[in-house]
C-alpha cells in the first residue's frame, strides 16, 4: 500500500482513505466503455482487509468530532460537495457517460439530481425536525411518584458503509442518497465504488474529500475503497466499527450483505434497496378510454434508459379483453420501433438476455425491440404476456429482469386480479390507471397496493423517482429488506439515527437541541405536543 | 383442539383465538407460587402449530379491518381494555402477586402502569403524529420537469406476535407495552404467554377479549397462546402472516427469535429486549460529597423488586480511592441487612444462584444479603468488586446476571475509566453521579455514554422506567436487537409502521390524514414545513 498526493485532475486510479490517495494492492479493473466495448483508463487497483481497517478505523476516530458538529456546519459541507461536483460537471459527465453509457441529457440530470439530494438534506438540517426532540417535564409534585426531567434526541448511529449502485453512476452512488442522507445524520461514511464507474467515483470522490478539506471535517469523515465485492465488501460490513449500511443492487448482493451483517457479534441494520417489477393496472374505464395512449406511454416508460430502473414497469396486470388487446397491440407496434440502446455493462446486457431467453420459453411473445446484432451490450426490448393461471402457478415469473423488458399478465375477471395482486411479493412501486367509472375498484385495489409496495401512483408512470419530502424509494421484501423506510427523500436520514432519552440530565450537558429555552428554535415535542417554544 | 364459551370468571385454562376459547393439545403445565412453591389450578395446556396458523390465520383475516379504522376507534378499544383490566383489578392482582412472588403494592403499580400505557397510546391516536402525514404539493409548471402531487403516510405492517415477559406480568405481558403499541399502530397481536404467569395472562387476555367484542373491532385482532417457546414461539415468529415480533427476555431468547425471523423466505423485524447491566458512575466529586448516602441509595435501587428488572444497575464503575471505600463500604452493609425476597420463579432464582456462584469465583466477594436456607426461591443480594484491568481481560463479566448482584469495577484513574466504558456492550441505560467539580469528566462522560446506551439519567437510579413521550427502553445491541427504536414510551408505536408515498391519488381515494383540507386536523409536514392548515 503506496500513497501520494493528488496534484492534477488526472485520474488517479487510487482510493482515498481519509484524504489520502492510496494503490490497491489487489487485482486491476479497468472502466468498460459499454457503447465501444473499449477499456478506458486508468486502471484501479483493488484494495484489501487492511485498506478496509484503515479506512474505518478513520472513520471511527472521526466519528466524535464529526457527529458534534451542528446543523448548520453540516449543510455546509453538504452544499460545499454539491458545488464541488458542480464545477467539476464537464469532467464528470463525460466520463460518466463513457462508463456507463448513458446519454449525456440523462448524466446531466443526474448531476443535477445529485447536488439536488445533498441540498434537500442540508435544509434538511437547517430545518432541525430530523433531531426528533422530545422534552416531559419534570413533576415534582406528582403523587404516587414525582416524574424525572426527561428529554428525548436522536444521535447517529455511527460509521455507514455505502454501496455504489451500477445504474445511478452518481445519484446513488459515491455522493448519492445513501451518502448525502448518512452524512447528514452525523455518520462518516465509506464507500464502496461500483466496478461499473470507478473513474466517476474518483472524480465524485475527490469533490467530496476536497469538501472534507475546505469545511474542517476531521479526515476519516469519508473514504473511498474499490475491491471486490465478496471479499472487500464483506470485510467493510463485518468491521465491527461499521455501524450500518446502504446498498442498492441485486437481490442475491443485498441479501448476501444481510446474513453478513446479522451474523456479526453485533448486527447492524442493513438498508439494501434490491429487486422489484414495479406492476401496473391499467383498469378497464382506462383502456376502454385510452387502451392506445396508455400502451404507447407505456413503452416510452419500460424502455427509459435501456430499462435499467429499480421502478421500471416490468408487469401489467389487467382484466383480458378487446380493451387489453388494444393496450397490448399498441404497446407491441411501439416496441416493435424501438432501437435498440447501450447497457452499463457487459454483464448486465448479458443478464438481460439470459433473462429475456427465459420469459421467451414461459411465455407468449408480443413484440421485440429492433436489434443490433454488431453490438453485445445492447438491450433490445422485449414484451411478453401470459394468462393469469400461469403466473400464480410460476416459481420464476416474478424475478426482475434488469431491463426493457415487461410481462402483461391476463386476468379472467376482477377477483382473479387480485389474487394475482395478494400473490405479489412486495415492491416499490405499483402504478394504478382509472377511468372515471373505475373509482369502486381502485379503491379496493388501493388498499391491498398499500401493503404490496412503498409508492403507489396514479394514472402516470413509476420511472422517475422525484426527491423531496414525501417520497417513499422503498418497500417491503424483497423490493428492500427494511420496510419501514425510504432510500430516497427526507425521510430516508432517519435510517441513521437513533433516539436516546437524557433524564435530569444538568441544564449546562444538555445538547442544544433538547437544551432549556429552545436555542435551536426547533419544533420539538413538549410533553407530548408540538411546539416551536 | 376443543372449543367452549367462557361463562364465569373462573380460569377456564384455556387459549383464546380469535375470542373463541380454546383447549391446547399439548402437555399442560401449572403455574407456581414462587414463594410456596404450591401448584395453582388449573392446567394450562400447551397449543401447537394448529392453533398458531388459527390465530394468524385470523390475524391476517382481521387485519384489513381493523386497520382500517379511524383513530378515534381504536383509541376507545384501547380504554376499554383499560378500563376491562381496572374493573377486574381485584382478581388480576390477586393472581398475579400469587403467580409472581410480587408484592400486592408493586402489582397494583403495574396495572397502573398497564392502564396508563393503553391510555397514552389512546392519546397518541388522537393526537396523530404518528400516521406521519407529508405532502409535496404539484409543480405542474415546474422545469425541466413538473412535480406530481406526492404525499406520504405510514401504515400498520400486518399481524404481530408479542412475547410476555416474566419480570412484568402485566405491564410487559398480555397488554403490555408491546401489545398496546402494535394495537395502536393497527395491527392485529397475538400474544405467547409466559409460563410463568400463565392465569393472569388468560384475565388480561379476556379483558382484551371483551374489548374486542364490546367495540366491535374483528374477532382476529387478539389471540392468546401457550406453548413451548422453541417450538410454539418458533412457528409464530415463522408463520408468513406475522409481520413483526416484540420480546422482552433473555439474550438466548432473544437472539433465538431474531435467527428465526432472518430466516424467513420474507424477513421480519424483531424487537428484542434482552440483556444489560446498566452501569452507574458515582464520579468524584459525587462520591466525596456523598459516598455513604449513594452507597445505601444504590443497595435500594439494586435490590427493589429482588433485582429483577431490565434496568437494574448490576456494574458501578469508578476510580479506586477512599472515597470509593466508603461508598463500597456502605453499600455492604446495606446490603448485608437486606432480608431474602422471593423470585419470580424457581429457574430464574436457579439461574441468579448460578451466576452469583460465578462471580463469586472471578471477583471479590464484598457482601451478600442475608440468607434464608428454607427457601429455593429466593434472591440473596450479592454485591462483588474487581479491578479494572481483570474487568476489562474478562470475556464473562459483562454477562447480566438477573437479580439483586451487582458487580463495582475500580479503575486506576480517569483513563481507565474511559476504557471500561469503551469496552461495555450496548446498554439500556447508563447513570451517572456528580458534584460540583464533576462537570467536565461528566461532559466527556455523557459523549461516550450517548453511543453505548438508550437513556442517560444523572443523580438518580435507573429502575423506574417513566412511560412518556421523551422515554427511550432500548439500546445498542444486546441490549435490544434493534437501537433505532424504544419499547416503552409513545414513539414505541413507530415500530410497526412503515412509510407508503401516493403520488397522483385521487382526491377521492386520499386517506383522510392526508386528504385535501385535512379532515384531521393533524400536524402535517407540508413541502417539508410543519403546519396545521
Amino acid at each position: 500500500m503506496t500513497s501520494t498526493a493528488a496534484t492534477t485532475p488526472t485520474l488517479t486510479g487510487q482510493m482515498i482513505i481519509a484524504g489520502e490517495f492510496v494503490t490497491g494492492s489487489g487485482a486491476a479493473i479497468h472502466a468498460i466503455d459499454p457503447a465501444t466495448e473499449v477499456r478506458l483508463d486508468p486502471a484501479y487497483a483493488y484494495g484489501d482487509a487492511t485498506d478496509v481497517v484503515a479506512a474505518t478505523t478513520a472513520a471511527a476516530a472521526a466519528f466524535g468530532a464529526y457527529r458534534a458538529t451542528d446543523s448548520e456546519t453540516r449543510a455546509v459541507f453538504l452544499e460545499t460537495i454539491a458545488a464541488n461536483i458542480e464545477a467539476g460537471a464537464d469532467i464528470i459527465i463525460e466520463r460518466a457517460c463513457a462508463e456507463s453509457g448513458l446519454p449525456v441529457g440523462r448524466i446531466t440530470g443526474e448531476v443535477a439530481r445529485t447536488t439536488g439530494q445533498l441540498r434537500l438534506f442540508a435544509a434538511v438540517l437547517r430545518e432541525g425536525s430530523w433531531h426528533g426532540a422530545r422534552v416531559d417535564r419534570a413533576l415534582p409534585d406528582r403523587t404516587p411518584a414525582p416524574r424525572a426531567d426527561i428529554r428525548q434526541r436522536k444521535v447517529p448511529l455511527g460509521p455507514v458503509a455505502v454501496f455504489g449502485a451500477s445504474n445511478f453512476p452518481l445519484a446513488f452512488s459515491v455522493a448519492g442518497g445513501d451518502t448525502a442522507s448518512a452524512l447528514a445524520a452525523g455518520c462518516p461514511v465509506i464507500v464502496k465504488a461500483h466496478d461499473a464507474h470507478p473513474g466517476t467515483s474518483e472524480l465524485v470522490g475527490r469533490a467530496i474529500t476536497d469538501a472534507v478539506a475546505a469545511t474542517g471535517m476531521p479526515a476519516g469523515t469519508f473514504s473511498l475503497l474499490y475491491g471486490y465485492g465478496p471479499e472487500l465488501g464483506t470485510a467493510l460490513v463485518t468491521d465491527p466499527r461499521i455501524k450500518a449500511v446502504g446498498f442498492t443492487g441485486s437481490r442475491s448482493g443485498g441479501t448476501a450483505l444481510v446474513r453478513a451483517a446479522a451474523g456479526r457479534p453485533e448486527p447492524i441494520p442493513v438498508y439494501a434497496e434490491m429487486s422489484s417489477i414495479n406492476p401496473v393496472y391499467p383498469l378497464p374505464g382506462a383502456l376502454a378510454a385510452r387502451a392506445q395512449d396508455l400502451g404507447r406511454e407505456f413503452i416510452g416508460s419500460l424502455t427509459l434508459g435501456s430499462g435499467q430502473f429499480c421502478t421500471n414497469p416490468g408487469l401489467v396486470i389487467a382484466v383480458d379483453g378487446p380493451d387489453l388487446e388494444r393496450f397490448v397491440s399498441a404497446a407491441a407496434a411501439a416496441l416493435a420501433t424501438t432501437t435498440p440502446t447501450t447497457m452499463l455493462t457487459p454483464n448486465i446486457a448479458g443478464a438481460y438476455a439470459a433473462g429475456v431467453a427465459e420469459l421467451s420459453r414461459e411465455a407468449t411473445t408480443e413484440a421485440r425491440g429492433q436489434d443490433d446484432p454488431s453490438a453485445s451490450t445492447v438491450c433490445r426490448g422485449a414484451l411478453f404476456s401470459i394468462d393469469a393461471d400461469t403466473f400464480l402457478a410460476s416459481e420464476t415469473l416474478q424475478q426482475e429482469v434488469f431491463g426493457a423488458s415487461s410481462l402483461i399478465v391476463k386476468c379472467r375477471d376482477d377477483a382473479q386480479l387480485a389474487d394475482v395482486t395478494e400473490a405479489l411479493e412486495g415492491q416499490l412501486t405499483a402504478t394504478v390507471h382509472t377511468g372515471p367509472s373505475d373509482l369502486g375498484a381502485a379503491r379496493d385495489l388501493l388498499a391491498r397496493l398499500e401493503l404490496k409496495a412503498g409508492r403507489i401512483l396514479f394514472n402516470g408512470w413509476p420511472t422517475g423517482v422525484e426527491v423531496g419530502h414525501a417520497m417513499v424509494h422503498g418497500g417491503p421484501y424483497p423490493s428492500t429488506s427494511d420496510s419501514r423506510t425510504t432510500s430516497v427523500g427526507s425521510l430516508a436520514i432517519e435510517r441513521f439515527l437513533r433516539p436516546v432519552a437524557y433524564q435530569d440530565v444538568p441544564a449546562d450537558l444538555l445538547p442544544a437541541p433538547i437544551a432549556d429555552g429552545n436555542p435551536e428554535h426547533l419544533w420539538r415535542r413538549i410533553d407530548g405536543q408540538l411546539e416551536r417554544d
